[in-house]
C-alpha cells in the first residue's frame, strides 16, 4: 500500500514539486522555472522530470506513490483533466495534462485549481482543521479562493466555483486580465498594489518606493518596504489595500458565511500592516450575523501549501 | 402518519399561509397583513390564527400536519429559531418565534430565510428539480438568494450564507439599508428602480412615469408600464437595471459556479424586458468556463413559492 503522494504546484513562474506523507509532512521538494512561453509540452516534460528527481531525493519509486496531485491556475476541466485556458500560462489552452502525465508515468493523476488545492491543504493539515465552513483566500499576483464545506471541496457545477478574484467590487474600476472591470483582483492583488504605486509615482508623487525599486519594475514588496520606513505614499497605498481587501472579504462573508477564512499568498505575509483597517472595513460592510462568527487568520503552512494542497486530492 | 405540511411566508407587508401535500400542491392558502409595526407578539398571533383558519378551509386538523415551516426575512438563528433583526420587520429583533408557535400549537416548527425557502421549493417542485448546483435569486423590494448544493441547502456557518443582496458591486454606490454602500440590492432591486426613476424625475426629466404614478410614490411597476409604452426615461432605467443585474449575476456565476439560476420575485416577472442586455453583460463579465454551463430561467411557481418553500423544510 503506497504511503506517499506527490504534489505539483504549477505556477506561472515556478513549478514546485514535492513528496508528502499522509500527515502532510513534506519529505523533499524541488523548484524549477515554468518557462511557460516554451509551451505546454516542454512544461509538462519539466513536471515529469521534477517528479522523478524529487523521488530520487527521497529514495522512493513511482510505485510508492498513491498518485500525483496537481494544483494549477484555472479555469480547468477537472473531470477530464484539462487546463482550459489561463492568463498565467500563455499557450497552454485546452491541454489534456492528466492524460499526458498518466501516459508517461503510469500512475493516477488528479488536477484542481491551485486555490482549491490550498483550501484542501488547510482543511487537512493547516488552520482549517475541524472547520466545517472554511474559505481559503490567496492574495498574491492574483486573488484566488477555495471553499471546503462540510468536509468537501465546494467545486460548483464544473469545478470552477469560488473564482473570487473575478468578483466585481467596483463597477467603474480598472480593467482586469479576465476582461471584466473592477474585479477584486484588479484592486487588491499584489499586482494592483504595484500598479497603484507606479501610477502615483508617474504622476509625480515623491516616495521611497522609486529608490527601493531602482531599475526594476515596482513590485508590491517595494511598497511594503517603504511602508515599514513610514513612507507617506506607501502608507496611503497600504490603507487602500486594506480598504479593498475589506470590501472583498466582506462580500465573501455575506456570500459564503464561513466559520473561518484562512489568508495565504505573498501579500498576506504582510497582514499586520493592513489588518486593523481591513477588519474595520469588514465590520462596516458585512452583516453582523455573519461577521460575528467568522475568524480571519493567516496560513501557517508557508510556501509548501501548494504542494501539500495538490497532494491532498489523494487524501480527501 | 401526517401527509400535509403548513408553510408560512412571513413578509414585511403580508403573511401568506398555506397547506401543501408532499407533491408540492397548495391545498388552500390565505393572506393577511403583517402590520409589523404592531410588534412581534401581535404578528405571531396573526400567524397562528392564519394557520388555524387555513386548516379549517382544508378540513384538516393540527395532527394532520407534519409541521409548520416558516420562511422569514433574515438574518436568523435557524437552529435556535430566532429572528435576529430585519429591516422589514421593525421591532422584531431577537424574537424566539419557533418556541412561541410551538408552545401555542404543540407541533414541530422550523424557520429559514425566505430566499433559502424558495431555493428549496424550486429544488423540490420547480425549475431546480434534478439540478445539483442550484442558485435561486429573488429580485423584489430587496434582493435575496438561496443555494441548494448536492441536494442540500447551503446554509453556511450559521445559516446566513448567500446574502447576495448585500454584495458590494459598486464601491462608490448608494447607501443600502444594511449600512453598506453599493450593494447589489441598492442598485438592482425593485426599490432601486423606483429610486432611480424618482431622482431622474425630480431632476427635471420628462417621463410618463410621473403620470402613471399619479399621487402615489413611484414604484418599479410604473417604470415597467412606461417602458412598455416606449417611454425614453423608463427604457433607460430598464437598461440600467439589466446592466446592474448582469454585473451581480456575473459575480454569482464566478463565485458559486451554478448549473442553473432560477429568478423569482416581482421584478423577474418582467424578465423579457431586460433579459438580452442582462445576458450580454453577464457574458462580458463572468468567466466563460462558468457562463457556458449555467442556465438562467424564471420561476414558474408564482407567488406560492414562499409557502411551498417554507413547507419544504419538512421534506428535504
Amino acid at each position: 500500500m503506497p504511503e506517499y503522494i506527490c504534489g505539483v504546484d504549477l505556477g506561472g513562474t515556478k513549478i514546485n514539486t514535492g513528496i508528502i506523507d499522509y500527515n502532510g509532512n513534506v519529505l523533499e521538494s524541488i523548484k524549477v522555472l515554468t518557462n511557460a512561453q516554451e509551451g505546454a509540452e516542454a512544461g509538462i516534460n519539466r513536471i515529469c522530470e521534477s517528479i522523478l528527481q524529487v523521488l530520487k531525493l527521497t529514495g522512493l519509486q513511482i510505485r510508492d506513490l498513491k498518485g500525483i496531485g496537481i494544483g494549477s491556475p484555472g479555469p480547468l476541466d477537472t473531470k477530464k483533466g484539462i487546463i482550459l485556458y489561463t492568463s498565467n500560462l500563455p499557450g497552454w489552452g485546452n491541454i489534456h495534462i492528466i492524460d499526458i502525465i498518466k501516459e508517461k508515468l503510469k500512475i493516477p493523476v488528479k488536477i484542481i485549481n491551485d486555490a482549491n488545492a490550498a483550501a484542501l491543504g488547510e482543511f487537512l493539515f493547516g488552520e482549517g482543521r475541524g472547520i466545517n465552513n472554511l474559505l481559503y483566500v490567496t492574495i498574491s499576483t492574483g486573488i484566488g479562493g477555495g471553499a471546503v464545506i462540510g468536509g468537501k471541496l465546494y467545486g460548483g457545477a464544473n469545478s470552477n466555483a469560488v473564482e473570487i478574484g473575478h468578483m466585481t467590487i467596483d463597477i467603474n474600476g480598472p480593467k482586469c486580465g479576465c476582461g471584466n472591470y473592477g474585479c477584486f483582483e484588479a484592486l487588491a492583488s499584489g499586482t494592483a498594489i504595484a500598479r497603484f504605486a507606479k501610477n502615483f509615482i508617474e504622476s509625480g508623487r515623491d516616495s521611497q518606493i522609486k529608490f527601493l525599486s531602482g531599475n526594476e519594475p515596482i513590485r508590491a514588496e517595494h511598497v511594503f518596504e517603504a511602508a515599514r520606513n513610514k513612507d507617506k505614499l506607501a502608507l496611503e497605498i497600504i490603507d487602500r489595500e486594506a480598504f479593498y481587501l475589506g470590501v472583498g472579504i466582506a462580500n465573501l462573508i455575506n456570500l459564503y458565511n464561513p466559520q473561518r477564512i484562512v489568508l495565504g499568498g505573498g501579500v498576506s505575509n504582510e497582514l499586520e500592516m493592513f489588518y486593523e483597517k481591513m477588519i474595520d472595513t469588514i465590520r462596516k460592510r458585512a452583516l453582523k450575523s455573519n461577521v460575528d462568527i467568522c475568524e480571519i487568520v493567516k496560513t501557517k503552512l508557508g510556501s509548501d501549501i501548494g504542494i501539500i494542497g495538490a497532494a491532498s486530492q489523494f487524501i480527501l
